[in-house]
């Protein structure tokens, strides 16, 4: 390294890519836990096959059109397939912690349309999403980033999404509720009369231990995103901690005053609302603005879960609640309570409050816009959704030939539950 | 950063909080596979809700407590609800790190008193844990560790807890010991006539990867209690790996002597009994002494289970011989083996080992006898255990609402259990 | 520290180690994973006894036999049973690097003989591999790694392994081959005819869980494999990813023009071997070059498994496929694509290639000679497999007396698995 800082910056990038690549593996725990046994493995393998196919996909497409000499503001038009040999260690660092926000911003569907959906469709979305839409937004509002410039035409608005609530969080919340519109709800999960039945999940420990291992990675997803070891590193650690932990404890005591009970799901989303939430601002706002930043988003996933409910969209694991939901929320809350001199964008504050709204609503149209109209031309020719025969039989057996031990020793059970789901 | 030393400082703690993160992981993972499938969700979420409550209660009350300026070594009078966008880097990295370790400490207990504890209640005593007894008790050990000042009237007159085997190991087990004495024993756990019965645990995989997910959070536990990336790092680290080590093999071995086989709980509680028992030394200790100090670490895991067993204490994972017996022990060793120069108390050995001892016995006085008595009046009030018919359908079901696919297979498997159990 | 690149070189070999340590928790939820009920707890304890151990007895013999005063680059004669108290900061964290590094060339042989081998057999295996079989072949390839010198006779002949294809995954591969042909194939694996039948394995997510976090871990295991933060260490780490991402990719196709599904066990190998591919020569080819060392390394994954099958070997995770059969491509890798300017040997692309050659067939005849010798005459003594009734019955009971609740619910489900299986 050519200074101390420089090692410092370079160390802290890698060190927060692995612990977002841990979230890779806190979504896998959440999602398969979540879900039922017979859909178990394509849940699990659905997380490293996105991430797997993401890298390939940001690295040949995504990157350059992300973060490549901006068109305008618009579109990246350089370093696509780079050879990272030949970049900086700082260059080729960012590009590793840009692969791994990808690949976040893709495995938040896997959730949502699990145990219905085709294997090869869900690959098509990934690379629609890690091609084209991700990396479209993202330069909009954050190319430039690694170089202090302000590229995107968002972001030269003043637009700001610190770490993502929008920009990775809200894009995977978009595109999951437009395929969630086009293949509909898991067969069972509302009765002829619409009223909504549980489908109950096949290991909620494991889930608990995703969230864990999200909250770890949220250290990383918020810290990096500083792009250096840099003063304010320690105060969007500090709010992180403080937003997840709130959050967790609003949805679960609102949950408590709705249902009389600690629901475990209700309060697991909760901490990742609380963290989606301070994720736009966590470097620009106090720690008991943080606390309330948290509050407020674990409230919201509850709001957004009845929501959701009430219109019979049927979001997995609540992917839907956390990541779109307390997104909006975090990202409106920079120009409500962000400190305008960190902001430095030189708003006022009713002018910072208004383009944040801006950012909120072209992230919808976009994504939500973009993502339907592709799917929907897509399901023409190629249905997302399996058959009802395969989603009843499961997508473990369907998809992938495969068996646990577990359905050879008891070859019924699994069928018995789909019967009484389905019932 | 002011400067790159200052950096590194910064990003050292900020590693080691990550990895004493991941030791919640791994106690979420070694309670919920030791335990029966019917608690196992109630047993996983107290795991994610203390630490979530644990870091407000410590950012309102505990920190304060414990890390304020000293009125006469018994208690910080200032820090109380910070707000960390106006502290130093350094200082707000500090906090997350105690925090990390507030919630170790409120862990343990968690793991001791599982599958027979309310919810509501478990939460009552991380509050009691995190607002007042932890923080205390660190006050006088642990005041002006941040700042090189030696405030706490223990550490004042020479008392050494590197890590914490007493400050936060010993009081997570004393606190355990002092819940199970009010709450008994689960059902079924000894006969009728006091002969102890074997319950199984559902999950030992899970339980072993948490042994390792702790293994490997203990390096940031042990190694970020310099607070600083010197010279002691190194030397912690490798002391680390060889006391668990050797922990895990010499209670393998002991247990095979008695049992002619590897009793696989056995082997992994001593190896966390090894890293309890070095964790107070590892910075004071050649590496041979380290290995000796595992050694007997995982001895005294051992005799200490036989001990509880003994007197019929049910603890549900083997949370009080390892955090308790091996913290005791390790504590004991700063003065038997510790290098005098390198703890600088300027105490002779026989002192060291005497204050030592005095800061073992004021903690099992404080924390078990403040703990006993308040949680003794809170049962009054509000009994702390679950009623016994619920605590035969178990937590999962009786405390959240919530069944696993599993239990909607097979309904009556878990209450066939349980009979069993209790048979 | 002296000074602030030593810190930071201090601080990335730790942070590394950790990564490298992690690595032990994804083989244990992959080998866990891949496996059966029966024997599930037997494999992971192993997976934690083997790493306790191999520390011991590296600390003891290996590290001294790997890295000590080389005599004529055949054998080390110092560093053995050191104190690490008296040692530099930076010799005390490569210490640590190294122990993680011979803890995971131990274990990649758990899976591969896993569900029918005596626990203490494994550990008479395990011995051997870290005091004597590995170190020896580890000292020919890196000797005087740590300080620049090349003492090892095959690394000053020009061989070059970068971060272990060869020095760690080859050997655990090739020891593997040694005991699996002594051993032989589980019980029901093949059919009286030699028809492979397939054994389900017990629990796909954990695997893929463990694939996940393996990947996570490689990033330290080929990252901290510079010994230092050099301007390196990026490359190396994008090329890991790439190389990772599309050997999953590869394996996954070409197993899907095959069986037309995607089969999610070669999908985690190929990820796996491209990982392993990578490894000799991350640090000296290009991105678009690690993306067809990966490719191979994928597709050779599933050609293995093939030839396996074929000459009825039973790897029971793949194991040899993935670390032997990718390891020797990694290796050859080097001498292809490396840049020679960056490997820095003086020799010809030709005589490049030649010397990995020699350094691939050296590992070979070491490794599997010693290795099969060496088991085969303690297998006349002490057998290294359990009998078939205990391998029925499975590891669990039969090694550990262990049980888990679920086996005591249905007792027999465990011998109705086993039994369809010998059918």
């Amino acid at each position: 390294m050519n200074d101390p800082q420089q090692g410092l910056d370079v160390l802290w990038i890698i060190l927060c890519s692995g612990l977002v690549f841990l979230m890779q593996a806190g979504f896998l725990c959440l999602e398969s836990g979540l879900t039922r046994r017979k859909n178990s493995i394509n849940v699990a393998i659905k997380n490293l096959a996105d991430f797997c196919l993401t890298t390939v996909v940001f690295w040949v497409v995504g990157f350059g059109l992300m973060f490549g000499a901006s068109r305008n503001g618009w579109f990246g038009t350089s370093e696509y397939v780079l050879d990272f040999s030949l970049q900086s260690p700082f260059f080729s660092v960012f590009f590793l912690f840009q692969v791994m926000f990808c690949g976040a911003a893709v495995t938040i569907m896997s959730g949502a349309i699990a145990e219905r959906m085709r294997f090869s469709s869900y690959l098509i979305v990934t690379v629609a999403v890690s091609a084209l839409i991700y990396p479209s937004f993202g330069h909009w509002a954050w190319a430039g980033l690694n170089d202090g410039a302000t590229n995107g035409w968002l972001n030269s608005m003043g637009f700001v999404d610190f770490a993502g609530s929008t920009v990775v969080h809200s894009v995977g919340g978009w595109m999951s509720l437009a395929v969630l519109l086009i293949i509909g709800p898991r067969r069972g999960r509302f009765a002829a009369d619409g009223t909504p039945q549980k489908i109950h999940p096949s290991n909620l420990p494991l889930a608990t231990l995703g969230t864990v291992l999200l909250f770890i990675g949220w250290l990383g997803f918020n810290g990096g995103s500083t792009l250096a070891l840099n003063d304010q590193v320690a105060n969007v650690l500090v709010n992180t901690v403080i937003a997840g932990s709130v959050g967790a404890i609003s949805a679960g005591l609102l949950g408590y005053a709705i249902q009389n009970r600690l629901n475990v799901t209700q309060f697991m989303n909760g901490c990742l609302g609380g963290l989606v939430a301070v994720t736009a601002n966590a470097f620009a706002v106090t720690t008991p603005v943080a606390a309330l930043i948290g509050l407020v988003g674990g409230m919201i996933v509850i709001g957004v879960e009845e929501l959701l409910e009430h219109y019979r969209i049927d979001d997995a694991v609540g992917a839907i609640p956390v990541h779109l939901g307390a997104g909006i929320w975090g990202t409106l809350a920079v120009g409500l309570y962000g400190d305008l001199n960190i902001l430095g964008t030189g708003l006022t504050r009713l002018e910072q409050i208004g383009v944040q709204l801006l950012g909120v609503v072209v992230c919808g149209l976009w994504v939500f816009g973009v993502g339907y109209f592709l799917m929907k031309a897509v399901n023409r020719v190629y249905p997302l959704r399996v058959s009802a025969e395969h989603e009843d039989i499961g997508l473990n057996l369907a998809e992938h030939g495969e068996q646990e031990e577990h359905d050879i020793i008891w070859p019924d059970a699994e069928v018995v539950a789909s019967t009484r789901d389905a019932e």
